[in-house]
């Protein structure tokens, strides 16, 4: 008998996409925003009970506390606001494929560290290179050896968004930029980082939505993983 | 002797990037906006003397003409607008990689092109699948079969925007979204097509500019040729 | 002696539309937003005076406390923050028509109980369809049979509002679309939903002001009724 | 054998939505903007050969010269800009349902006519209110006896879009504004209008794109034929 | 000795325009916003000391409690959020002009609030005209006898803004239209309105910014000193 | 028998407001953008036919030719683009307030030329003050004696649109500002100029469209005829 | 040795820029926002380990608390909202240049003394001028003097930003202009004041973002030391 | 006698600025869209006859060769689009200050072009480096050294608007940013590169608007100016 691709959850509200891993790799991801403590525990529930390895996304702390009250062996990361949980007895995943992810500066941490968050979800190797902003253009240089072999590099950046460009420039590979609302006036809450980005005169990048750290994660590794078989 | 990484050209008005070959895989690429027959196909020139194929993009069709004078093996792909040169007895480049080039309606189609004819001058093989817009959800599913080995999509679309979400619900791979400015009123020339790219659900959808078709070509063109050597 | 078309109340504030019933089909309906949980009450009470069936849209938990004690048969929906109030003895309304209300997200679903509440007191049947958004794009297909029979669909959505264009595909019913305000970044607010199903491909896509379930409900409602005659 | 769902046409660029009319009960319509006119022509010749009858917007007048050229029997609509074919010997529509075509200035003329002559080919009676914007108000109360048995009505207006709100409270059934670009300065292309129809506080009025007198129309037609039935 | 026309305040940081009754026949009014309470009272006591009748905008409640330690004798006026204050012994102002404040809603009265109250204390007679919005169309037309007489009307309106429009076809007198902020989703903060106002095809409405009760006023009150001494 | 108060015109197209010049004051000004000089001169030959003077903005020169081989007595204002008709031996309007037309640079004249051309359409006697920007700043304050008499001034000025802001504070009657189009980059064809104008801190500016010369003169005109008859 | 251009700090998130004052003549300053009081006290406390004197910007009252806790000798300005740390027994910087620091109004106080600080710690003499508006003209004309002896002037000013253009007209030096998100309504959070700005007329301003006061400050602070030393 | 401070021209629609050279140090330069060259050759003119070496910008080819009929010792730059004239026997202008203008692509010289023969006609010695945007990284470093002695950097870039960020942390002196309408899909005109640079992490950078060449050359003009007299 055939599975039904899709499992209705909790009164009706949440149809889990239950297909996913098979059909793209990896299990659906849970985005928290405006979904109560309790309907994110019974989607991270039901995908252990399916043996996946969970993961939420823009989870509060507090949501978080709830959380682990019916998952104990849920995994906090406060910084990133991710949760994540894995069947007991489930193997490290192995590493496949190399990301490199970089911050313009320390207010682009929380979306880089969601984005590192995802990555070593699904398993690959994450290398980080923080408060490398273009006003200060050696600081790049002197780090780029840690690109070198890099499958797949995120930028996260605010304000002018301009790393990207720039560093663009210097890597073969793929670069998933991640413009985020750090910055004020005419920002516009990173419009303008996301303008400049879309702009790029770098041929090599690909942009995602303002504070978008788990999709530039989940794009830099969908690339690396299958760049890694090499 | 070192070589210099950059080489300027036509009285100090362009300087060519030299060193990009080693530094990026691929050789410069001419974006024909705004300058003259005469600067690209000098830069063209001086790309096929260092024994590059070269690639210009946006190159209107009285342009190709006085660009073909001076160089007559250029070949113009009037849909796509673009030139290509090749240095006389280079063998055709190995393929490397497969990538689906997806329309959503018919007017998309010169856009699709640019990013086609890039990814045939980067070596990758293309599939092209068009006239697929969600408005008759059934012709999406009917191609399903041709995009299943692809290292990579190129989604064409403008309106709303929203073919490449659906198709990246279908995919495990990367879907590069180009957004165009096809449409009228409240598409904002484009606007309307690129923010729903952006805010897609889909986990593995990038986005490039409007019209970017070339960008989009490239961007899958590095992604595919690296899967591809698995 | 002909009856006044509009009734002055509290102090001068407010104007109410008696005459909409007669005119319209159905009483004024009372939009709380800004309004005084005093003020609230004292429109239902004047249209309870007038035998009317009574609906207040966007009131707060605290406002409709109030608004109880003032009239105790008022009944609540938290979720949809509606307050609906009847003459003692009346009768249910009969069904007319039959509206399907359908969410992308677990997130929409407050705005699509605001419209599935006030289709209720319009006497329509509702059929819920939720959490079928456009990436898992088997979800949707698997609930069509819901819909087959409806004469009109609401359709709520947020991100990128690629839904109601979907779903437009499938049916031959008007389809209400209502963009919501789910999402972060450059989805503006739900502008980048409203602007996508402004450029629905779909023929059959109407579209309602962001958030604004009630209107999306309420059109739905009289198209139903009129069709349900049938 | 089960026919196929899609058909393909000029040489891969159009796949043609060939199960449209079983599932939507109309034929699919040719959007024209972008296509030439041989595309169009082909088309419209495929939906004769399957026993349809056509209708192409957005055609400029010399393509429907050339239009003519192949399909003798195309007929143009030079206000609306429309092409329609109808099989040789095809006995005229029905009529199902009123609908009043109503617009505000005279300049929104071609946008009410796209929406006529869509309502036409769908089979609907059109009752036509010209210029009757709310400077002069008097003009559209002299005119009210024209919607009263209406089964919708498609509201045509640029500036500021307050026909729509006013006329919405005049009728209980559904209203289509139709913004048009009809201005300028602070009108943005009829964003004003837009936003003005889209914040309407009439409960019955629902809003499609800039200009987009066919889906306007489109929408009242399906409306109207299902009222049409009682 | 010539009096200086400006007036340095509290430290430096204000500079009283001293000189503006004469030039422009009423005081200088205080734009609460971002001041202090006791920078207010201090720009007060100085007017009052020069004998003028002083009148503060955007004042919040606390802040008036502390400027009224100070400054005995001043009147908040809490919905309208104005304090004004008056020489001990000054007469009452000699009415000049009718003006008559028009609201769409209940939840346009502050605006509408602090207009009348500037125009109170221009000396203009006022004529309130509450919650006659387009959607219940007899509401304004049983109301236009209240404006027959008017010098000039202010309309404040928020959601689509379509009263001025409407308004302004009636009336033969300068209709001042004064957005809010009022409604949601699309109608943002208030833009949509003040775009539809400023598109007005009605010739005798202007603009003034959203939420801008006071400035709606003046002009209003200006207009009318001016015409009243006919 | 009670006149009819609007006249349909030009097979249903047009719908003249005839009770205007008794509800307004003044007979509708026809609005010649996107009408056809023939509608035009029908418009305005059915004015004339009513013993009324008529204006028609926004008239290009080629159809003001074919409107005077119509109406041989009509006068074209190149600059203004106005065409105005006055039935024969019909006495000049007797002037009725003053009003001055200020503008900022050379560039903003056409648009000052339209409000000018209305005023003196509508009887008031107009002072020119031409090329007072703010960048030289004595310019205007050697010509404020021109405006000291004045019972309206409108202010025309695009880039910046400082010019009413600063001369609002010099006069004490109401300023009508009209923003222009003129400038170029981050003016946003003329909505950097409205946006300065409606956040004008002077109290005696109100705002009307971008462009928008026939209004600001309109406006002027009527509160100058109230205020002269003083 | 050569020292290493870049310092990282606290567990790789801060990479301090430790070459600027070589390069760029003043040390780096740190922006405040987003970071924690623990990081800022250590960059500043590294910046006092290598003889430099100290700017953080954008920093909160109770931040600044806890910043003292660990470097006692810091100065919190509440107004400017900047901490300023010197090496003990470090001589005060010798003044260079002379910049004059010009508000609209008291609302841009904040803003203002931002830049004071700035320029202070530069070792730029400041003259201050505060409450000028183009309202009330005479003011800026009374104040003149001030300026007549400055290398650089930076304005700032919300609501509609006319303030750089006036003083522009005055002055020979360069103008800085920092529009503020003063102001209501149609000010977009200082973008109206910022558009003004950059389309002013005047030739001498220049324009940095929306409440930079510390860029503004700085700008005008290079440019007075390189003229000072005339 | 006192010379007048203004000069009225050309029947009175325009209003020199007669007093600019002694107040600003340079003569009024003429902005040349929306002018005659009849109108733009009178001005010269008159500053000819006053002694004064003139500047005209923004002038069309053909209205370049009008103005050469009246003043034949004019001088065109048909890629600045510039017009200037010197009196007879007027000797070169002394050189004052350097100023670097920098260009990111071939498609910005004409704006750049713009800026330097403002500088010249100012008498600052200019330096060219052109076509160094930041996609090619080293192409920027391998000029720095053309910088160094710089009193002021222009900075002519489009797309994304990278390059003054990154040229702004190489230099100490003051970087004037100039957008440029450069791009395609959503650089909106410039506004993502205008945005861009606001938002500047580099200290030094101060922008003015899109395509604004004369602004920026005359910043970096005044700036040098005096900065060279050391």
């Amino acid at each position: 008998m055939q599975e039904p691709l899709s499992q209705p959850l909790a009164d009706g509200a949440v149809t889990l996409d239950a297909d996913r891993r098979r059909r793209c790799g990896y299990p659906e991801v849970v985005y928290g925003e405006g979904k109560s403590a309790e309907t994110i525990a019974e989607i991270l529930a039901a995908q252990l009970a399916r043996g996946e390895q969970g993961l939420a996304t823009r989870v509060a702390a507090d949501a978080a506390e709830r959380i682990a009250l019916r998952l104990p062996s849920a995994r906090y990361n406060a910084l990133a606001r991710t949760v994540r949980v894995a069947p007991e007895g489930s193997h490290p995943v192995e590493r496949r494929g190399l990301v490199a992810v970089v911050t313009a500066g320390t207010t682009d941490l929380p979306v880089a560290e969601e984005a590192a968050e995802t990555l070593d979800w699904m398993g690959a190797a994450v290398t980080r290179v923080n408060d490398v902003g273009v006003a200060g253009p050696h600081r790049l240089r002197e780090r780029l050896a840690d690109f070198e072999s890099a499958d797949a590099v995120v930028v996260v950046a605010g304000m002018e968004g301009a790393l990207p460009s720039v560093l663009g420039g210097y890597v073969a590979c793929p670069v998933i930029a991640v413009p985020t609302s750090v910055g004020y006036g005419a920002n516009l809450g990173g419009m303008a980082a996301l303008l400049s980005m879309l702009n790029s005169c770098a041929s090599n990048v690909a942009v995602v939505n303002i504070d978008a750290g788990f999709k530039g994660g989940y794009l830099a590794g969908i690339i690396a993983a299958r760049a890694a078989a090499r």
